[in-house]
């Protein structure tokens, strides 16, 4: 096969010697998802031509809602607000409403007012749900049945209905206001007989999430009961649309994402495909930030300068209290998050994953440190310089771990993002609290360190 | 609902009053992934107890599949081989042969021998296959078709052999030697007309995975194609298995954590619910090797003991220096590797990769680093030491962007874990590398510094 890299090659030469039927039947033959990285290889004028290429083949909507969304807004600004318009009518309505969230403030308004009334219509009840809800994830299209129909007659109600069927893998069975009374397992009703009534195949009682529900708590759901669907419903269980397990991946994935940058304090957006000028505005106000951290700890090892310039070896062990420290701190803190993120802490508690983590670091504090204060000694020939570094560790170890395990969780108590700024948190007070520990012994030990 | 905790309570007091019939309506009425956290909270014998009540409804082995693999242990010391090999006969391949894997060594031999035969045989053709494979994660129940049925004859196959249809998503059209060669999504089957055949309804050419192909790749297949299942195929393109969707999952997510933890210095198994003196175990070999890496840093440091010794306020700045760029570098490692993970460098390359990153790196070194320059003169009133500070967070930074970035692209290339180890490797070689520079300079510059 093809490298993306490559395709993007005979593409843009098709282009550029005019050979458009032959670029469109090349187009026509990849897989919408493969068509992504190829469109985001090419130029402004280039991505207007094969778009208009796609277009024609009813091909284009589906390729936008397959490339990253870091990518969106370069071709947003290869295309005409007609243009994207007419393929934004073409999408599902999560995809519109997270295709739409890349537009440029000012552009918004122009393309919306170009799409059909009722979708404008769905589209700003959708945005009455909150960013990141089951609201904003779900698809509107969807099969509801009554408990009275035969399998036969719900088949025939499906191809009724289904031009697209991609949504079609579990049956709605609802009561006459629509509530949500079962779902029925397509595969259930072709396994059935034709006979067989829906109130006789259905799950009664099926797993539901309230349209304001957050988007991780539906992958917590999907995942846990291993669900191909979940329907969400309003306050009074009356079904609203669906939200199929293709989307929970991009949501399970996405906040993988979300949680190991915001442990090493990047910005969900800035992606490997994001130009340098963005990383960089990304970036920088997180490094200062970091910045500050680590001159307040600068300030802290300035207060013991008369104990550095007496024994000037403390300075060499400055980056061994803070590599350990700082690496406790983070392991507890990984630890922490990620179960909070699988919803794994049902198997524990949060009083008792403190407690374990702090176990823990105290075990290992305990063992480094006697090994590096042994290697201290041995450095330095003096025990006090040993005694320091160990009982250095020892605190700073347990100090990781307490806050490593206690602030993800603590963040997660008050409604917040357990990981966005932990990282530089933990590591700063670690840090600080390890030098202090380190130097201010340091001091009260000077005459013996000095001998 | 009842949380984990209080369902335990309850399960745990009928138990001691020895209402069985009552706990066992209780367990009943749960489903299978609402019973793992409750077992987990149990202690051996009521484990047994729980699992036996559990077994007569036939629901052990679902019930078990739904637990985090490292509290199975605890669970399996509870069972006697015969029980065990008689729950371990109710599962799935897939799933038998992840079970199979936190058994003891010394007991594994003895509860497969009591494995029906034509179990064991499966179970030892699926074991030939590599370690976090595809082969290891299908399942071996599917429907093959031949291209000429009619979907009513395809229907009347289906109500014939799905006593479990739990599998079916896609049927599976193959030619005579069972080589693949399109799929039916079943909901087209239902969508389609009785007489329409397998030939006209199916999607050709679709995506397979090889039986050795990694997980992580089959992982990739989904997320990308939106599938809910990819059939499983050998050398010869014969169909062997599928793989679906929930498993996925499954992938994803451990996926997901293997990276998080990786970058940490985590071992997978070291989970919330492990017990304090497994982490211990699992932690200590990494940090003993962290703390080898900050004693070289520390090395490193003590060879500019005599610029130290005249300027002591050079040691203030180390905590800047180390800061800075080991930050920097796990963020340019957390880009790339999460990049690998998503199949995102299609998007980009790998060299244009590493470009950004150091860009990136270069340019947010220089603006940090003339702020921190800055604040240094400020506050120890010597432009040198400012100047000084400047150029070892550019540098710094730029070398923890190359690090960062071209560490787990080497490693991936070199068919490694692009994360393992990278976390230690890339903060150790960028501290020396700052210490060195920053010290370094000063060395050079003392006259300038001493004034």
């Amino acid at each position: 096969m093809a490298t993306p890299q490559e395709t993007t090659r005979i593409l843009r030469r098709l282009l550029a010697s005019g050979m458009q039927a032959r670029a469109q039947r090349l187009l026509g033959r990849m897989r919408p998802a493969d068509r992504g990285p190829v469109l985001s290889g090419l130029t402004p004028p280039e991505i207007r031509t094969v778009v208009d290429l796609l277009f024609q083949q009813h091909r284009a909507a589906s390729t936008l809602t397959e490339l990253p969304p870091e990518l969106l807004p370069q071709i947003f600004d290869a295309l005409g607000d007609q243009r994207l318009a007419d393929i934004l009518a073409r999408l599902e309505l999560d995809d519109l409403v997270e295709l739409v969230e890349w537009l440029d403030e000012e552009r918004r308004e122009g393309v919306l007012a170009r799409l059909p009334d009722r979708i404008h219509a769905e589209l700003r009840k959708m945005e009455t749900y909150p960013p990141e809800s089951a609201g904003r994830a779900m698809i509107t299209r969807f099969v509801a049945l009554e408990k009275s129909m035969t399998a036969e007659q719900a088949i025939d109600r499906i191809r009724s209905v289904a031009a697209d069927s991609e949504s079609i893998l579990y049956l709605y069975v609802v009561d006459d206001k629509r509530r949500l009374e079962g779902v029925v397992p397509i595969r259930q009703l072709v396994a059935g007989g034709p006979d067989r009534v829906m109130a006789d195949l259905m799950i009664p009682d099926p797993i539901s999430v309230r349209a304001d529900a957050d988007q991780e708590e539906v992958a917590q759901l999907v995942t846990r009961y291993n669900l191909l669907a979940v329907p969400v419903v309003d306050d009074e269980n009356r079904i609203l649309g669906v939200i199929t397990v293709d989307d929970v991946i991009e949501v399970i994935n996405e906040e993988a994402t979300e949680d190991m940058y915001h442990l090493a304090g990047l910005s969900e957006e800035d992606r490997v495909f994001s130009p340098a000028h963005h990383a960089i505005r990304k970036r920088l106000p997180w490094m200062l930030l970091n910045l500050a951290a680590t001159f307040l700890a600068a300030w802290v090892v300035g207060l013991f300068e008369r104990t550095l310039d007496e024994i000037v070896a403390l300075a060499f062990f400055m980056p061994v209290v803070a590599g350990m420290g700082g690496n406790g701190g983070i392991q507890a803190l990984t630890v922490i998050t990620r179960a909070i993120a699988l919803g794994e802490l049902e198997f524990s508690s949060g009083l008792r994953a403190v407690g374990k983590e702090v176990t823990v670091a105290i075990v290992v504090g305990a063992i480094t440190g006697l090994v590096s204060g042994f290697l201290a000694y041995l450095w330095q020939g003096n025990a006090y310089l040993g005694l320091v570094l160990f009982g250095t560790m020892l605190a700073t170890m347990a100090v990781a771990g307490i806050l490593g395990a206690a602030v993800p969780l603590t963040l997660k108590a008050l409604g917040q993002d357990p990981a966005v700024g932990s990282g530089v948190f933990v590591t700063t007070l670690t840090d600080i609290f390890g030098f202090a520990a380190f130097l201010g012994m340091g001091t009260i030990l000077l005459d013996r360190l000095a001998a």
